[in-house]
């Protein structure tokens, strides 16, 4: 598993098995993780103590921490090991970004059966790590234990440069509401993994390289941070009408959505394919880790922001000015929209 | 459950079973755990936008995550929900604390089966929000899902207040090792836990407490800092061969540790009862979340601390000279000592 890591991870036990958890250890483990990685110049201190030490040079640092559970949150029939160490950081680190921060570190969390094999576990943190650079960060320390499921726990921090953070809440009547990154193309990816299409489809890879990977535009928003602040900004990550949901009601704004500034020919003729509606991929899909923030109408919005809406007094989120039809988003628990997974566990 | 909780803990749904997560919903769950909460001084915003904000005046700040699994690190007819929360954030603060720092903030990322009774979430919450009090922080965030086992991933952080962070690598020959808080009761109780005496014999409370709930002296530590501060210094909780073995091995010195300085009479009266080895439980029970230092042998020990041994050029630890026959500690994936939980999954 992990394509770059057939070096490292072709380690076989003496009956040819992979080699398993158990069988190498945790300290073994840990030593093996964190061998040959360069640490990020904001972690002053890495693993190997009782705690990391990480620079926060605005004398504030930004926090977010999510947890990801295989079945769940992914599936390893349907993802690398390195794609989901990818997924576990981008989904962190959109967060940070989201409060207006640059990501700096990570620390992780892992849980898995003794009998996983140690090449997984490896392929997880490359891909963590290859992220967390993307992001501008590194995995400054960890956690290894047992557990019957897989699950990953990454915590992210993100330095806000001497600026204010940038909440959900401040975005006032009159702004243009506009999005960052793609919308709807993890849903789709997730349609062609839950249906009986054949995955192996060319017309599919875009769709499903997204679902397994996203690409938050870090750069998008980062690049704006100071001059094209907006006013408020967040993630799009439970579907783009649930978090603009949360945005407006941190704000108590109302948001109308112009769904004409949402199409995507692209979505449209893979959605036909499919026999689906690429409206509700955009909508409510979920798992895009986009990024939707709020802008005066008299600032010109930065590079890589397109604008889909706006603000208005009242609440709550209008599509064309009507109540939209789509489902609302992702919430834990509830077997409703947007199950990552398709299951009901 | 949960004692001081019967209040909110006693919603019951119409068919008088306990109310479930899946029942009340991730969000509305997440209302209810933050509401009423007042966060410390260092958070600066709490719960409910994409992440959160803590500050670090020292323009650093110290980081520690772990992750507990149920069956694995505390079970459910051993610990209250209570007793579960204040575990999971006094093992983190302990780490922080062993670096030198004072605790700040924490975040939690919890996932249970959606059948998981509020009430139980709940207590949780409480036993989280006790103990970061105690250790002088607040629970900052956090995240909650679905998961078939329950799961609590804490990170923890600290304050350097402007002094170098106390590591385990500053220990020089001559030192002298001293510990603060208690040894091996911890283990007593797993002992009394996973045998056949009876949980209700008074004998076996403080035990029983100790081990369901550490009590890590942070005060001893915090009031040592600046006046008295250690050479090297470390949490200890694999065991305290275990972890003086880690400290000696950073320290590139070796470790002897008095016997005599380590007898605990009314420890020892409680293994003659189990027919158990005080000295095993002292050495090497691991979860004592006790502290270990090195001082120079002409600083006055800070209160709080006792002597236990001497640092020495060489490698490895000893026990009045020689090799210990005790086990060695706690290793994850590893079947060997001190499985907190008695089991092998």
């Amino acid at each position: 598993m992990g394509r770059r890591h057939s070096g490292k991870g072709s380690v076989i036990s003496e009956d040819s098995r992979p080699q398993t958890v158990r069988e190498l250890g945790e300290f073994a483990l840990i030593d093996r993780l964190n061998a040959g990685r360069e640490q990020a110049a904001h972690v002053l201190l890495g693993p190997g103590d009782d705690a990391a030490l990480v620079a926060a040079p605005d004398g504030r640092f930004v926090v977010s921490t999510d947890m990801l559970v295989e079945g769940r949150h992914f599936r390893l029939d349907w993802s690398s090991p390195v794609d989901i160490g990818r997924k576990a950081i981008a989904q962190n680190a959109a967060d940070v970004v989201a409060m207006g921060a640059r990501p700096t570190a990570f620390v992780v969390a892992l849980g898995c059966p003794a009998d996983t094999p140690v090449s997984l576990v490896e392929g997880i943190a490359d891909g963590m790590w290859i992220e967390a650079s993307r992001a501008g960060g590194s995995i400054a320390g960890g956690d290894l234990v047992r557990s019957e499921q897989l699950v990953v726990s990454v915590t992210a921090f993100g330095d806000l440069g001497g600026q204010p953070a940038i909440t959900r809440s401040g975005a006032v009547a009159g702004d243009i509401v506009a999005v960052a990154g793609e919308l709807g193309w993890s849903g789709a990816g997730l349609a062609v993994l839950t249906g009986d299409a054949d995955r192996t489809d060319p017309g599919f890879t875009y769709a499903l390289a997204t679902h397994r990977v996203p690409q938050p535009p870090y750069a998008a928003v980062i690049d704006a941070f100071g001059t094209h602040t907006p006013t408020a900004l967040t993630d799009v990550s439970d579907g783009l009408l649930a978090d603009l949901g949360h945005l407006a009601a941190a704000s108590n704004v109302a948001i109308d959505v112009h769904s004409a500034a949402l199409t995507d020919p692209e979505l449209t003729a893979l959605a036909e394919l499919l026999d689906a509606d690429a409206a509700q991929w955009i909508l409510a899909g979920g798992e895009d880790h986009a990024f939707a923030g709020t802008w005066s109408a008299d600032v010109a919005l930065p590079a890589g922001w397109r604008p889909i809406g706006v603000v208005a007094a009242g609440s709550g989120v209008t599509v064309d000015g009507a109540a939209p039809t789509a489902g609302t988003g992702w919430e834990s628990f509830r077997g409703a929209d947007a199950t990552p997974t398709g299951d009901e566990r």
